[in-house]
């Protein structure tokens, strides 16, 4: 059992940590973007590894819990408790310097509390680019994004935030320092301990800073948003692509029309450039080598599609702004989600081949169940959908609050019977941990639990997220 | 403390395994290449994953050690052990299988016993290409090389074992069978099991299938032998190339004089088709989408180098034949390493830009120690040396075994010095125990044994591998 965080306990906090560490919690640190959950905590925002330590040894001696906050922005509350004992709120947003560039390795170090839209510069100014990109890169916080493996745009020829992270410098529960923060890009000495943090969403360990890899900047860039037959000739698609430039296909997603009426709807300013407006579509990328032009490569990329009957339609960026303009649809749909209001939102992934299975069954099982609309969308290369179910114009989401939890387990029920995850890229946080339970493995609820018992003996850290407490 | 494997221990599960488990241990199963350790073990040989089960159920039971068995040609003895209780050698020989082959999600599913060189013809079949490749792929297995995240000659574009994998399915020390064969992209439900259990070298579980990421074969590919100044040019060859075609650089070797004039000491046939020979030479190979000639763009790199002086002979493969016959010079260089016999052998990884301080600064030491001769080649683009030490021409690695101790610590402290790694891609098996404890960091050796006691309570799972038991 977790002791309640007091003003006496901060207090014995005061001569082993400069005034600069104390702060008031405001609404950032007690809300999650989605207004689902209002946490609770005293708030300390140390300013070293030091510091985090320290917090941290005396939080495991008074076995009081610990929730790590970066930049807030999760969508499955890992960020804020509000059941149980009172935490700490542990918030890394002092330590967010860029600590060193190394471009001739490609790599760059991090504290935990750097914000992603910083990092993304750092490596523009060295000549490089840092692949993670997600809507909320201007708050969210490096050492959050690795504690949640974060995903967003670029994870099918890049990788996930795992991808990008060479080395952790991580704050156990007992307040040690693991210095892992290692530049190599090949060290096989013991168990992986990067990864288990990375995803462990702050329950095995405070990420205080990380060693992550540039990219180089591809020679070229070009874009295009193509109508696609199905979702099936949009895989197909695909394929074709991968065939003629590789794995140079660095975005691949997919949308429905029903995003582009909802931008419309909701007076969002982005348009498709395609009369009439497709069914589906596919917004692609590619990032190419010197020598080749997207523009050719993405305009015999359409031939082919057409040729093979997959594609009717297209539009190929010629130009910065075209491709931000096109850009611009595929991420404004979720604003414009936000404004209609989902019955209930999904992060699911399935295997690849099975995604139009999936579209397929899913539609005509939740309009068995109410007047829905359904706003598919989202990185199809990883066969991560966001499928977020919505009410018919004019209703809003208070009037399916009956059919919510049905439409979930629904949603969730048909990802889980393909192979697939309730939880793609968002993470468990307190939200998801009913359907871990639900549809995880026996076995590796075990090992999980055993892992975060070894390592949290007091359970301090994130109570109650990823794993009941 | 564990109990022996006696022979009425393995008949107590006659009655519950088919007779086909049954095998005497041969000499395969005892020794490992390069002759340092003999094992000992009674051999179990199952041909199922419940057959895994089952074993480790009774073994974890009856507290008997289990040392798990691939294709045997790990390098630092974790498939072979010489002291402590009898255990069972658990083959995976018998599961070889490549179960399922998912063309269109580029996702083959194996059991933990298939031969790499067999995975890689199953990913060519369905024209993908599975890009793990080293030089025992005739006889290496997928669980040993996951086991061990191998690495090999293409990490450098496609990461080491662990980048090709996306879902596994694991026994665990007490016998369950965590179904974890996924065939997501993005999954972020829980913890990393997945990575954890991969570079665990057999001791948190037996990994009894893997699910494998298939890559797209590139359009055309392109090799080419270039002297180079030093390794600092080759460094800054190997960034001059990123620049011009991003990360479609898939190889990157670096191979010192010592190398080739080892190749004509031993009578092997591979020759450097440069004359004179270089003291340094870089391998590259690219793999380019369609529309671009490696040839071209291979000598654009070359010219490119001559006028940044980093380069100043060269040769580019016009045909298959003679790509070949390059990489044939950096393929056989371990054998006439072998012939040689070195003192000491080192797997070392510093970051990129301290590679040529570190070989700078080797040297003189070394020689400082005694007349000695350095074959440092590998895998540069990955700051992965194989450093290694032989006596002068026409004396034995035998008449230097009293400084062999010393050689091997002065090269393994100079890459610890730098914030390097003393096992990049081979691992800890038995052989580099003492380093891990030498070297690694406090913090994390805590984490590690902490994890071994939770997942493997009674310690059966590889005694004496990675932790000492």
């Amino acid at each position: 059992m977790l002791n309640p965080a007091t003003t006496e306990f901060i207090d014995t906090l005061r001569d082993r940590l400069p005034e600069a560490a104390f702060r008031e919690a405001g609404p950032e640190h007690l809300q999650e973007p989605r207004g689902r959950y209002t946490g609770t905590g005293l708030l300390l925002a140390p300013g070293s590894t030091e510091e985090v330590a320290t917090i941290l040894r005396a939080c495991h001696e008074a076995r009081v819990g610990v929730v790590p906050h970066g930049g807030g922005t999760g969508l499955v509350g890992g960020q804020v408790m509000q059941e149980g004992a009172t935490p700490v709120i542990l918030s890394l947003a002092r330590m967010d310097r860029i600590r060193d560039v190394y471009p001739s390795e490609n790599v760059l170090v991090a504290e935990g509390g750097a914000i992603l839209a910083n990092i993304q510069s750092a490596a523009r100014e060295a000549g490089r680019m840092f692949p993670l990109s997600l809507a909320s890169e201007g708050s969210a916080r490096i050492g959050g994004l690795l504690a949640t493996n974060a995903g967003g745009l670029n994870v099918l020829r890049y990788g996930n935030a795992r991808a990008q992270c060479l080395g952790l410098e991580v704050v156990t529960a007992q307040g040690e320092v693991w210095h892992g923060l290692t530049r190599l890009y090949k060290d096989n000495t013991g168990y992986d301990l990067r990864d288990l943090m990375i995803g462990a969403e702050g329950t095995l360990g405070i990420i205080t800073a990380a060693a992550l890899r540039m990219a180089p900047v591809p020679a070229a860039s070009g874009t295009a948003l193509f109508q696609v037959a199905s979702p099936r000739a949009a895989l197909d698609l695909l394929a074709l692509a991968r065939d003629r430039v590789g794995d140079n296909v660095t975005a691949f997603e997919l949308i429905h029309r029903q995003g582009p009426e909802f931008l419309a709807e909701t007076g969002l300013e982005p348009r498709v450039p395609l009369d009439p407006l497709p069914d589906w579509m596919v917004l692609v990328e590619l990032g190419l080598p010197e020598g080749l032009s997207p523009e050719d490569s993405l305009t015999a990329i359409f031939e082919a599609a057409v040729e093979a009957g997959l594609s009717e339609d297209g539009v190929i960026a010629s130009s910065e702004s075209q491709a931000a303009a096109l850009w611009a649809v595929r991420e404004t749909i979720p604003e414009a989600n936000r404004r209609i209001g989902s019955i209930s939102s999904h992060d699911i992934s399935v295997p690849l081949s099975s995604v139009p299975d999936f579209i397929a069954e899913g539609g005509p099982a939740l309009r068995a169940l109410g007047d829905v609309r359904i706003n598919c969308f989202g990185h199809l290369g990883d066969g991560n959908l966001h499928y977020n179910v919505f009410p018919p114009k004019g209703r809003s989401r208070e009037d399916y609050e009956h059919i919510r939890a049905k439409v979930k387990e629904l949603v969730h029920d048909l990802a889980h019977g393909f192979g697939g995850s309730v939880s793609a890229e968002h993470g468990i946080g307190r939200l998801k941990v009913g359907d871990l339970e639900r549809y995880g493995d026996p076995a590796k609820l075990s090992m999980m639990r055993a892992i975060k018992a070894a390592l949290d003996p007091h359970g301090i850290l994130n109570p109650g997220a990823v794993l009941r407490g």
